[in-house]
Order: C-alpha cells, then sequence, then structure tokens
C-alpha cells in the first residue's frame, strides 16, 4: 500500500456536535448566517477544538510547464510560467498581494519549468524535469515521476502542518494546465473536450475549438475513460497538479484543513479523492470558477462553494479571496452571545 | 423640492478610466479576478481615486418597533428589538462581532423601540415614537414621522462622513419588519404578497400564509400600488426603513459608497432609487440573501451582489461579512505588479 492510499484523519464528532448546539444558542435565528454557519461547525469537528481558527494560513503554490504547450492551446506564451514564478516572489502577482493582506505565509515550489530559474527569495526548486511531454504524444511523465510529485506536495503539507497551519491553501501556475486539468476531468467525469473546454487564460473561440480538438486527440490515444485515476494522472497531468494531488491526499491525512481553489485545483482535489475517498470531509471549496468545466467537477463533490465571483485566475488566488470568509464565521461562532448570556428572547 | 431630490455626486469617468486601463496591465489574464476587479473599477470611480480604499468603514443600525407585530407575523416577540440593541451595544451581537472584526466603527441609533433604554454606550436615542402603528388599520406612521426618519438617515451619514468614512453599511432591527419590507417590496414591483412572502426570522408554512395574508390585507386597504413610494412608506414602511432610505439617499449626496445588506436594506435602498434615480451608482449590492423576497427585489437594480452565503439576519451582517472582499479588491489594484514592471510576457 502507498502512502496516498493511508487513511485520513477523522474530523471530531463530538466537537461538530458541541459547535452546532452553540450555534443553536446565539443571538441570531437559528441558522440566518447560512454557510458561515456551516463551514465555522465543519472547522471545529476538523480542528478538533471548540474556538475553530483560521488565523494561521498557507499557502503552496505548485508551478511547472506543459509539453502540451506545443499544440498552441493557451493565450499565452510558455515563458510566463518561470517569469511568474518571479512575480510570485517579488509580490507583484496576485496571490503574493492577496497573502500578504491576508498575513498568510507563501510558499513557491517550482516543480518544473522548462527553463532553469536563479535562486528566488521564497521559491524552492525541486523540478522533476523541463516540463511534461506533449501528452498528445506520449504519457506526460513517467510513473516515477508521478510518485515523485505527490510527494513534493506531501512534504509540502508536512512544512505547512510543522508551520502551525491551520488551513492549507494549494494554488499552481502552468502555462497550457486548463488543457491538462480538462483533458483529466472529461477523463474522470466521462464527458467530451467539447461539453466543458473553456477559455483558460483568454482563448478565442476559434481557439477553444482547437484546444478542444487537441484535448480529445490526447484521450483517444490514451483511452483514458477506462483508465484508473493514477494512470490518468500520470499520462494526462502535470507536475504541479499531481503536486496538489499529493498535497490534498497528505492534508487529510495529518488532518489539515484544505481550502480548494478554483477548476485545476478542483481537478486535482477530485483525483485526490478518488485515489482516497476517506479525504472528502477534509476538502472545503472555496469558490465556483467562471471556467466553463468547473461547474462539471463541483458536481462531484456534495458542496457548495463560499464564493462565486467569476474569477477564473488561478494561483489558489479564489482561496485566498474566502479566506476572511472563513475568518468571520470563526469570530461569530467563538464570541457571539448565547440568548441565555445576553438576555434576549429566544423564539416565541 | 426636498432635501432627498437633490441630485447625487457624479462619480469620476477619468478615474473609473484609469482605473480600467490599470487592470488591462495587471500581471493577470485581462477580466481574470472577475467580479473584484469590477468593483475595485467602481470604487475608484466613485471615491475619484487612483488609489481605491476601504480601510474606514461606517456601519450605522436603526432599530425601531413596528405595530404590525401585533398581527403575529412573527417568530420572535417583540421585546428581542430593545434586547438587540442592548447586544449591539455589548458586543454579542453578529454585527458587533463583525465590526470589532473589520475594525469598522458601528453606530447603533434607536429610531423608535417600543420600550424606552437606558442609556448604552455606542447607542443614540432617537425615537420617533414607541414604535410604528398596525398598518393592516392606518398609516404606519405620520408624514412628519417620515420627514423625521429620513433625516436621521441624512443625518447619520454626515457623521459618518465627517468621520472619514470610505465606505457606509446600513443595518436595520425591528422585529416584523420583513412584514414591512415585503408590503413595500409588493406595492412597488406589483406583486401578491404570496408570491415573495418568507420565513423572516422563523416563520413556519402556515406562519407565512397568515403573513401574506395579512399583508395582502394592508395593501388592498391602502390600494399601495397606485401610490408613490413617500406615500408607501410613510403608509407600509418602519422608522428604521425610512431612515436607511434617508440614508442612501444622502450618501449619494455626500459621494459615500454604500454596501448595501440583505431584504430590508435592499427594500430601503429601492425606495431610495425610486425617489431620487440618480443615487444609483452609489449603491454597491453586498449579498443575495436566503429571504425569497430578496431575488425580486434584487432583479430591479442591474447588479449581481458579491455574496451569496444563505445569510438571513439582517443588522447590516451580510454587508459586513463583504467589506473584505472590497478591501482585498482595493490591494490586488493598488498592488499588483504590471506586465512591464514585472517583465512578464503579454498574450500572444
Amino acid at each position: 500500500m502507498s502512502w496516498y492510499h493511508e487513511p485520513a484523519a477523522t474530523p471530531s464528532d463530538t466537537h461538530r456536535h458541541s459547535a452546532e448546539q452553540r450555534q443553536a444558542q446565539l443571538t441570531k435565528p437559528a441558522g440566518s448566517m447560512g454557510q458561515l454557519e456551516t463551514v465555522a461547525v465543519k472547522l471545529a469537528s476538523l480542528q478538533a477544538t471548540d474556538q475553530p481558527a483560521c488565523d494561521n494560513v498557507g499557502i503552496t503554490i505548485f508551478a511547472a510547464d506543459h509539453g502540451v504547450a506545443s499544440e498552441g492551446v493557451s493565450a499565452f506564451p510558455q515563458s510566463v510560467t518561470a517569469q511568474m514564478v518571479q512575480n510570485f516572489s517579488t509580490g507583484g502577482a496576485a496571490i503574493a498581494v492577496l497573502a500578504k493582506s491576508l498575513n498568510a505565509r507563501l510558499d513557491v515550489i517550482n516543480v518544473g519549468t522548462v527553463t532553469e530559474l536563479p535562486e528566488l527569495k521564497g521559491v524552492s526548486d525541486q523540478r522533476i524535469a523541463a516540463g511534461t511531454a506533449n501528452f498528445t504524444q506520449k504519457a506526460a511523465m513517467s510513473s516515477d515521476q508521478l510518485q515523485q510529485a505527490l510527494r513534493i506536495g506531501q512534504t509540502a503539507i508536512l512544512a505547512a502542518k510543522e508551520a502551525g497551519s491551520q488551513l492549507w491553501i494549494g494554488g499552481e501556475m502552468g502555462i497550457a494546465n486548463t488543457t491538462s486539468a480538462t483533458a483529466l476531468a472529461c477523463a474522470y467525469l466521462k464527458k467530451h473536450a467539447a461539453e466543458i473546454v473553456g477559455p483558460g487564460t483568454g482563448l478565442d473561440n476559434a481557439g477553444q475549438i482547437h484546444k478542444s480538438a487537441v484535448i480529445h486527440r490526447a484521450l483517444d490515444v490514451f483511452d483514458a475513460t477506462s483508465q484508473q485515476p493514477l494512470k490518468n494522472l500520470q499520462y494526462l497531468g502535470g507536475f504541479e497538479i499531481a503536486a496538489l494531488t499529493g498535497a490534498y491526499l497528505a492534508a487529510a491525512q495529518v488532518g489539515l484543513p484544505a481550502l480548494v481553489d478554483g477548476f485545476i485545483c478542483s481537478v486535482a482535489a477530485l483525483y485526490a479523492q478518488a485515489i482516497n475517498p476517506t479525504i472528502k470531509p477534509w476538502l472545503i471549496l472555496s469558490h465556483k470558477s467562471a471556467e466553463p468545466g468547473h461547474q462539471a467537477v463541483l458536481r462531484a463533490f456534495d458542496q457548495k462553494p463560499l464564493l462565486d465571483l467569476d474569477l477564473r485566475l488561478g494561483e489558489g488566488s479564489g482561496a485566498a479571496s474566502a479566506v476572511p470568509l472563513l475568518r468571520l464565521a470563526c469570530d461569530l461562532h467563538n464570541q457571539m452571545a448565547t440568548f441565555e448570556h445576553a438576555g434576549v428572547d429566544a423564539k416565541g
């Protein structure tokens, strides 16, 4: 049995129950804070505490290049992956701004850009290879490379846990990675590429039709819908996507709630859940992305995401945007007065 | 011409245009931060600045009782209105917890609880009367009382502006005020009560049918759908609702963006907009409430609210919950690097 098949930690039923009881006693109509109540109860259960908190948030961005980019499936050139890693390091990227605003730790792991990068502040060089292979021609990565990527995700989680994180966010950067994620989603959900393909960073209609054809070709060559999740990840995935999958698996195993970002991250989480269904309770969906494939993927989780702001940037930016809601949910849970304490009459 | 017919301040087209140009140069696919981009651009235009900000947030809660409560239209007893004012003051209510977490100023104005309250920290006693009249029998308030309530709202805005607020949030407390708001919404939108009535603080089905019948009776007696907005407000409104209406009108006049809470506040904003359509650009919708009438009211604004979390508490709590999103939107707008500055290649 590989490490990722080990069962996830067990959420605390005791703390879920007492959190539900507390919510019912706070000075508001029962249920009137909607998802801010349910997520506070969920965090209490996952963190096994009466005082859930998300003060200490760890964000890890995995960056890698994709061989399939050579098929012309992205609106941006492949050079942007490495350039954005530098932009994470110097603080100019969206996720860097958000991490600073949220006072969250931001770690960037280069799991395989095409170009080697100089040493950069906050970036760890763990390149598996100079990008994946073009999966319309052969498997994106070898079986060994897949194991390596999963392990990188696991190691990132152990570091986040060690640093005291109460909540973990994964993010990604990789030109052409919506093509990889769409192929993975098609294989798992048994959909045609044309049903769920989207603009990614900004393809026009013709570009999306071409992207769809490229994905269709890859699925066909590989007969992806008949394969197991790990095989699909190896053939159609990316190093950053596989690292995210490993991270979601490990987060659940060490008992660290994971706030899942948009399309790419949700596909990685979907695969993590397929590989090891015990991890499901540890995934909290942060937002519904504007990328069309995300809706199909979301239906595979029975959970309404917190935000729906037409975001489609990636980098973990949607999940980061939802952090303040979790913090407010915890503050309400921990600090509101009960009917009894405040001397407020209960429902008639 | 009354004060509330004076035109609203004019948003800055220059700053809107330069904010749009800046967003297009930031290191992300154009439009990929969705509503976080559009709201940053909107704030830049409303605040007439290149650096929009929501650090200084003013929250004003208006509290009052409703004569129609005697018809048994609420799940909670009328005593709760005054008790919750005390709970705002002592910090145990949801909005008090949120205001503290957000480092926002919280002012509570008692515009008409049935019971007189002792002096309370952060609460200003401006009672117009001991609640409104039961509007199934007569007008909820006199024409003079309506003017008084509108003025109280205006004065609250002048104070918020004076205190340096960059964003203002109105909230309300008043047992039975979803009945008043539903009646107002029916009158304005020409709907039957049964189409949009909801549970408020937690009525069961039978309770909602009764509430609907009470509203139907009031609309019928008064022939509300043929009346002008100010007449409707007087006959069917509440002191806190009319104060909110006055506040939204004044906020737009002094150039203070208003983040609109849920059902009750949206009805007040709808009436403000009906009284003076020039105020429209100054209203930012914070969330879609779980109260069914809210969806009908939202359709009268051409704007997608930021949040959809099944909130239905009132007190301004939904708007407060959206404040961090506006702050993050401003941080992204002000702090992200441009493609040129970061040396990131643009779209191919």
